[in-house]
């Protein structure tokens, strides 16, 4: 045997291919020549390599480390500052009264307006001009009421209304697409009636066991795309197998956890900078101020955006589980915010990007238009329940035009990213910091002298 | 056009394949079918991916901003404390007298006593024991030797001691591994001139203009293979194909950048730390060392190991530039130590734990054995050029052994990488910083007081 080997490697020798060296002898069988090959260093851009996994976990245990010792003096400072009444109170002002939980309910109403609308048009009862004007009408109720309930009740609180008016804003935005996509089918139907075809792919769909186009106006139908995890309405929705109790327990355990996280780093961290400083342009300079607030935002990122969607996706079997893309490698601005939230970004693309391009508006102008829209969203989800117009956050929104054009023209790769993330760390507290400071002054500094 | 595209679409309508959305028509080509798919969002395990490149942008933006004002208070309090003369301080006490210099120029005695024993050896004129005597006594002198003058010498530094120390210990693990491999190569021709086929692989071997056993023992390939950056001995290395003048520069620019970045950072940050504080404990559960120590603990890894060796390589046209591997993933302490310095790893695998193996010795034991030569040489490179014989490299590096095992046996996935990053941030500078504080209280305290 160990002849056999010899003669082997005598073969083999000096040839610098791979070889195991061999264990039990006195000398290893590769005399130096299999020890180095060709390669490239993994940091260098040439390997290709890109896994930083365990830099994530360097993030979270340098910050653990750095601010453990804020942690404990913070608590030594201000004691325990989650109080579970107050928890109660950011959401009810009079325990007798619940607008709030009673304008969601009211929600419902719009939902089944569009729907009957929908099957009226479905059956030709209605004529489409009045079909699109119910819808109209409907939808301009939804964005205008909830607002001015919000406004004019006061005992609407301004966590109850920004659950409140997230809530019809989503309604809304789902209703919009559902509205849309009913109408495209209405009119590839009568394209293909005239073309005799339909009856050919009904039956396709029915052996796939796929919905076809006025069987989908059923409530069962409207309430799943209601509650799934996206703002696109479609027939078939992509369906996944079964629900994974183990994926399901581990996202709703991770969103118990991050929601208490994010609730009590709120309470202990952020409300004592506020408190302590009325001042938003010292505060924001030193940073106190940028780095808890990033950090939250970041948290809340992930319990909204991966646990709850994840979770209420595989709760209802919904396929598309592409919430979110690879923002935090982006490197331009528009990258940003074409990736952190896809399903805002689905519905703008598909419901008023692309129709505005169809109707021949330059991509530019379809572009600014649609920073517009979710400027003037980021305003109304803002200012209504904080009953404040400052137009810091449709300002905020729109000076992103500027950004991406300044970004995307003079820096590239790791300058464009880091770029992104400056303007994340720095630009958006900036915007809530003058809300906060606002709000204090108008609320409690009559209190606080 | 318009009916062909129609006709087109009511034949693909319904199937929910991906179709490219025609602009110019009133309406999308798609009613709703193509909006979703099925897949998993990026943050589940389930989607394999792993690009997290952009997090590495948002530490550096996340340190610089913490650290801005932290840095401009250091300045105002502080002043610039680089002080030129006191770089040169670091190396030499008395400008006419250069001891490190001289040191590491003797050293090539020992290189040409290795390569006259090896060529006397491939000739016969010494006989396989006397050649080992030779070198055994080379080697002991060569550690021996510099470890005297360092410590009999007054005029020579903590630093450029660590210097004289660090080159010695290289040219020892080269020697070693140069004796080795010389001696594996002479075996194999003998196992070959038995069977008559050395012929024939010199032929293939000239052929394919590669150096043979005896050709290679000339002064050229011994240096190549001293200023190679790598520890292993072999006849052919890898060669790159030509220099690259850019990727050069672009090391060279680094390796400056990073170099001047350490040093500054050492004296701004670092010595005020030290000396403001005689108690270590305190210092180190308040993690004002820990941070700075591990930052520049980083730096160094990435001036050292990515832009200094891969200069070097370059230059050399050495093609093999795995000096390091993704040690940052690593979820084991094991992983660590075998992924984060590659040439010492390398080293120890081919010379130390495999012959060891080789000679029946437990894998545990071997392990082990490598731990505890890899002990002796970190206290040897601090307590020599310190003058302090305290053993706390020594324990640091044998306390690894247990922490492996606990690791190993305890911890999984980003667990296990979180332990890894707290024992390099912590435990570190924990040894460090009980040298440097020995260190003080012998040389400074005395002043201070």
């Amino acid at each position: 045997m160990a002849l056999r080997q010899t003669g082997d490697l005598s073969r083999v020798y000096p040839a610098s291919r791979p070889m195991t060296a061999g264990i039990g002898s006195s000398a290893p069988r590769d005399p130096g020549n299999n020890c180095h090959k060709t390669q490239e260093s993994l940091l260098s851009s040439a390997s290709g390599y890109k896994n930083y996994r365990g830099v994530l976990n360097w993030c979270v245990v340098m910050l653990v480390l750095s601010n453990a010792r804020l942690f404990l003096e913070n608590l030594l400072r201000y004691g325990v500052l989650v109080d579970p009444i107050q928890v109660v109170s950011l959401f009810l002002n009079d325990p007798y009264s619940w607008p709030a939980a009673c304008l969601v309910i009211v929600s419902n109403v719009f939902i089944l307006v569009a729907l009957y609308t929908e099957r009226q048009l479905s059956k030709g009862s209605l004529s489409e001009l009045v079909g699109l004007l119910v819808h109209c009408i409907n939808m301009a109720v939804l964005l205008t009421f909830p607002a001015a309930v919000v406004l004019l009740v006061p005992s609407v609180t301004s966590v109850g209304g920004l659950f409140v008016l997230g809530t019809y804003t989503i309604v809304l935005l789902k209703l919009y697409s559902y509205k849309d996509v009913n109408f495209w089918c209405r009119e590839l139907s009568t394209m293909k009636a005239k073309k005799l075809s339909r009856s050919l792919s009904c039956k396709s769909h029915i052996r796939e066991r796929k919905v076809c186009y006025p069987g989908n106006l059923t409530l069962r139908d409207m309430y799943y795309f209601i509650f799934a995890p996206t703002l696109c309405y479609e027939l078939n929705f992509p369906r996944s197998p079964k629900i994974r109790m183990s994926f399901l327990l581990r996202r709703l355990f991770e969103m118990v956890r991050k929601y208490l996280i994010i609730f009590f780093s709120f309470c202990q961290w952020m409300i004592p900078i506020i408190q302590s400083s009325m001042k938003p342009l010292e505060v924001n300079l030193n940073l106190s101020f940028q780095v808890p607030n990033h950090l939250l935002w970041l948290m809340f990122f992930y319990w909204f955006f991966h646990s709850s969607l994840n979770f209420t996706a595989e709760l209802l079997r919904f396929g598309d589980r592409q919430f979110y893309k690879d923002w935090w490698n982006s490197e331009s601005v528009t990258y940003f915010w074409q990736n952190w939230n896809i399903p805002v970004h689905k519905w703008c693309l598909r419901h008023f990007y692309k129709p505005l391009l169809r109707r021949g508006f330059s991509k530019m102008f379809s572009q600014s238009a649609v920073f517009f829209l979710s400027a003037f969203f980021h305003e109304y989800l803002v200012s209504v329940p904080l009953r404040m117009f400052r137009l810091w956050a449709f300002m905020g929104m729109m000076a992103q035009l500027p950004l991406a054009w300044f970004v995307g023209r003079f820096l590239r790769g790791n300058y464009g990213n880091a770029a992104v993330w400056i303007s994340i760390i720095i630009g958006q507290p900036f915007a809530v910091l003058m809300y906060v400071h606002d709000y204090y002054v108008i609320h409690y500094r009559q209190e606080g002298e």
